[in-house]
Formats: structure tokens, sequence, C-alpha cells
């Protein structure tokens, strides 16, 4: 290809050139458990080679998410800093990581852009991709390039892992449970709200939770260890559609309390915490105690799960159906 | 998303039903060596959760290699019927994996289509990808779809496995080594020619080397097990950029004799056999004894692995560089 993959190959290796990406030596047939040092000795080969090779902790299971970042789909660039597309490209499927309790072994980044890009916004993307890398000690073990026909697009993957058999799935949830979400609700969507309503500049730093939104990895690792999420799910398509699909792998329904929801900026963004999709919180439900923090972010007790099979929301004493509809309703106006 | 997402996320979980993406009890700690079976038992959880979840076989390492598939830059609607643009888009991955001596665990399908390309399109995509991975026992365990601005974009994400330590790299060539290629070469650039030329319509039954390429799963596993490549890579963007790619990693030359190139259609087509691409076959060097075919494949010998670090051709009893320029050559003319 002309120049944008030669370019992007070596401008990615040579970015990428960390200890975690140099060749360990091969034979090694065991290394420490848990902590960052396990998980980045797991990388045995990277960038260079047809395939990168890996080796996952013993008695541990591999977990795979792949998730696109498309211009005018996901962000546009007009809104987004490359910093930002970077930083949440990588997010997504972390977040997906976080969901299963699991932790990220490495990332794979298939990267297309169009001729006339200028390098700088590559430069930045991947400045966005990487910081967002080094706070998780996740390598950039390989990917692919391509010249885009049109616009940006990217796709991530990441290979993580978990204890044999351990994995939070969606699927266990089960009537009497407590559901709960980190964090706070509606915060990406609020931002969005405003792009929507004509603004073109807004402050990405004060408004990180949509432009650099941190996945919940220690708490979804902490909710595994410690037994406590019965299913777990992360927030990315809105709390009433992942409500829906945690409720649908499940064969349960669940009750939803709008007073006990943590909305960002009030009673007022109701929706947003409903529909707004792009949170990156983790939704799970338990039946035992749960602590009213883990790994530092505050847990709310938002409803329960129910034997008959339908989602409701409960508001002002009345109960009314909750229909799928947060990403669906949003993306419909593009991002 | 309006419809394409839902419609394609259900059409490709439910084309891709099969035993193989049905959840197995959990805690089941070990599985049988080899074979179909114990790959395909590899996937714990498929498609419906936030990740896929997989076990690999005990004492295996993971490979993993991810390509994109674009409409204008690796096919075109107008030349390539959705079944080939399926097909070529999971032999990309396959060829990877086949070129580190690995075994296909799962595939993972990030594809975006336009609002307005037929369901028929899609269907007749899947059945390409599908009939190829089941030729492999490959599940496809995940992926993610989206609405995209323009053109077909696919990314294929495979995950493959092979016992620690045994992968086929492409840095282990050493001065003395003799360099092999599996089949033929430069059918695949012969039919692009025939575009080129102004034919719109090839026949795809009578040109598979093109339109239907099989990856080389079973003769890199071989060459693999028995103990045969010292360094390996599949010969995807053209013998002489991939010849490149496998001194460079070695930190070593070559020398390539014209007249022992398995050259697709006679000694004419030389320059689609040195510089053509997506031929898809296996470029390896080796010092002990190889056979004539591997896997039903045959094998031949085309040159040699050289201390000085250059790369030349001969032909006619003289030498000439032969520098890398498969994939950018007739990239830029566009598939």
């Amino acid at each position: 290809m002309p120049l944008p993959e030669k370019a992007l190959i070596s401008r990615i290796a040579s970015k990428a050139k960390s200890p975690a990406l140099t060749t360990r030596p091969r034979g090694t047939t065991d290394f420490q458990k848990g902590g960052t040092r396990s998980r980045v000795a797991g990388l045995q080969r990277g960038i260079g080679d047809d395939c990168a090779v890996l080796r996952l902790p013993r008695g541990h299971e591999a977990l795979v998410t792949t998730d696109f970042s498309l211009e005018g789909v996901h962000f546009r660039r007009e809104r987004h800093s490359a910093e930002s597309v970077g930083h949440r490209c990588l997010a997504r499927g972390l977040s997906d990581i976080a969901a299963m309790g699991g932790e990220p072994v490495a990332a794979f980044l298939s990267l297309a852009v169009p001729e006339r890009l200028p390098q700088r916004w590559v430069d930045q993307f991947l400045r966005g991709f990487l910081a967002l890398a080094k706070k998780f000690s996740v390598p950039l073990a390989g990917g692919d390039t391509a010249q885009s026909p049109a616009g940006v697009l990217a796709d991530i993957v990441i290979l993580g892992s978990v204890p044999a058999g351990t994995a939070v799935l969606r699927s266990g949830a089960r009537p009497g449970d407590k559901l709960y979400v980190t964090g706070q609700l509606g915060a990406s969507a609020l931002v969005l709200s405003r792009f929507m309503a004509g603004r073109t500049k807004i402050s990405e730093r004060r408004n990180a939770a949509h432009f650099f939104p941190m996945p919940r990895i220690p708490a979804g690792r902490a909710l595994r260890e410690e037994g406590i999420a019965s299913a777990m799910i992360d927030i990315s398509d809105g709390l009433s559609t992942d409500l829906g699909h945690l409720c649908q792998e499940s064969r349960v329904g669940a009750r939803i309390y709008a007073e006990q929801l943590p909305v960002t900026g009030g009673r007022a963004n109701l929706r947003f915490a409903l529909h707004g999709g792009e949170d990156y919180e983790l939704l799970f439900s338990a039946h035992g105690i749960v602590p009213k923090s883990i790994a530092g972010v505050p847990i709310a007790c938002i409803g329960e799960i129910t034997r008959r099979r339908k989602i409701v929301l409960i508001q002002g004493g009345k109960e009314r159906a909750l229909p799928a509809g947060g990403w669906e309703h949003f993306s419909s106006r593009k991002r």
C-alpha cells in the first residue's frame, strides 16, 4: 500500500516499543500468578510475525472481544479529538473484559485511515490509545492497517484471561437477586445531547466520562474474585438495552427503581441514565451482601431480578414497562 | 442501530448455530488433545456475552491475528461474489495461523455494511465464510456489527493455538537453509490482471486460487510437527515482499532461482509469481530433508538463505536484486 500502511505500521510499532513488546526467550513454561508482570509476560511474540504468540496464566481461559469504532457512527472527527477517539476505541474493548471479571492480556488494533489524513491525527490517536493501554499494562501486540476508502475505521480486539470456569456471564442472574451499577449513569449521553443541541466545542477534560471513560477493570475483577456478582454486563448500549440482554440470557425479568438510579446531573436527566449508552459502567446482579464501593468505585442498588420475564420501571410509586431503547434511540441521530 | 445491526446479529447468530456454539458445562478442566473435537470443545461461551470464553489445550500458547477486508481495497463487489468475499475474509486470517504451524480455535467477525446493502449479500457472504469455517471446524464465536458509512468493512480475528514454544516464527532462518514454497505462485494475480485488462466476468469456480483460496492449515501443522520448517510466513503480500519480511526478521539474505519457481500458467507469468500477492501459500526455510509434498500439497525448492543480507534472483545464470514490491505494486491499481 503506497504510504499510510507502511508509515502506520512503523509508527504503531515504534510508538508501541515497550518492554512488553520485546520477544521473551522461548521455552519458559510458567510465570507468576496475578499482578501486572504475569500479564505482560504473557506476550511471547508481538508485532512482526504472522500472528502474535501469547501465553495465558496456568489454569486460565481466554476471553476475546472485538468492537468497531467507525467515523460518523461511533465518533465524529469534528467533535472528538484524536486522543479521545484512540482512548475510547480501546476503552470499548477493555470494558467488555471488565464485564466478565477478566484481566486484559493484549490488545490488537486494526486501523484504516483515508489517504489524506494528517499523520498528526494518527499520532494523537495512538497517544490516547497507548496512554490507556499503559494504565492497565496491556501491550499493543498486533493488528492490521489499510488505506480506508472513507473515514477512519478502527476495530479493537482484546485478548483477556480469567481463571477457568469463573468468568461472570450474563446468564447467572436469579429471581430475588438485587441489581447494582457502578459509578454514575447518563454522563456520556448528557454530553451527546449538548452536541445535538448545537454546541460545537465541549471541554474534553471536564467531561471525561464521555471523552475518556475509564473501563471498570479493577471493579469487575473484584466482583468476580469475591464471588459477589451472579451475572454482569457493561452498560455500553444504555441501561435499558443492556439490562434487556442480561435478563434475556438469564431468562428472568427485572424491576428498576427510578429514585435509586445514580443519575449524572440530577433527576431531569433520567432518560440519559436509562437509555443513553456509552457509560461503560458495570451492571450486575448479586444475592449476598454488596459493599457501598468496590475498587474505589461507588455501587448503587437500583432494583431486583424477578421471575416474571418483564422489565419494569417504578417511578413515583407507579410501574411502567421499560423497553430496551438506549443505543438505537440515540444512534439514529448519529454521534 | 436501526436495522442492519440487529438483523445481522441474529442472522450471524442463527446461521452460526452449530454444536460448536452451544454452551458447554463449566468446570471441565481438560479435553482431548488433537483432532477436531478438542478445538471445538475449546469454546466455552460464544455469541451472547460481553466476551467469548475459550479454553486452549493444556500446554498450548494462544495465536492471534487480525485482517481487514475492505470494499474497494481488498475486493470489489462487482468483481467478487459475496460468497467469495466471505471465504477470502476468513482465509486471510486462517492463512496467518497456518504460517505459524498453528490450529485455528475460533473466528471473530466484525462486519459493517451500508444501510442499503441487500440482506441477500450478507447471507451469501456468511455462506462463503461459514463453508470455509466448517472445513476447518472453526466456530464463529463472536464479533461486532455496525452500519457502515461507506462500503462493506470486514475485520477477521482468529484465535489459534500451538504447543508452547513450538510456533514457527519468521525469525528462525539460518544461512545455508533451503527455501521452499507450497503449491503454485501467481494464480491470484493472474486473475487480477485479467480484471485489469478489462474483463468483467471471470469464472469463480475455475479460478478458485483467487476466489476461494485454501489456507494451508494441514501443511503448516505438518511442517511444525515434523520439525521441518526453521522459519515460515504466508505469501499474502507477494513472494518478494514476504521473503523480505522473513529475511528481515531472521537477519539474513536469500537467493531465489527463477527457473525453480512453480509459476501458474508458465514462465510468462513470472512477475505474478514474484510480486502478485494473495496466493496464501506458505514460504518456509529448512535445513534438513524436505519431502516432495506435505499434507497433499506439492513443495518446491526455490532457493536458499544467505549470510549476505541481500535478496537476489538468479535468472538465465544472471543475478539481479529482487526488491520487495508485490502487494504495493498491485494494490496501487486497486482490487
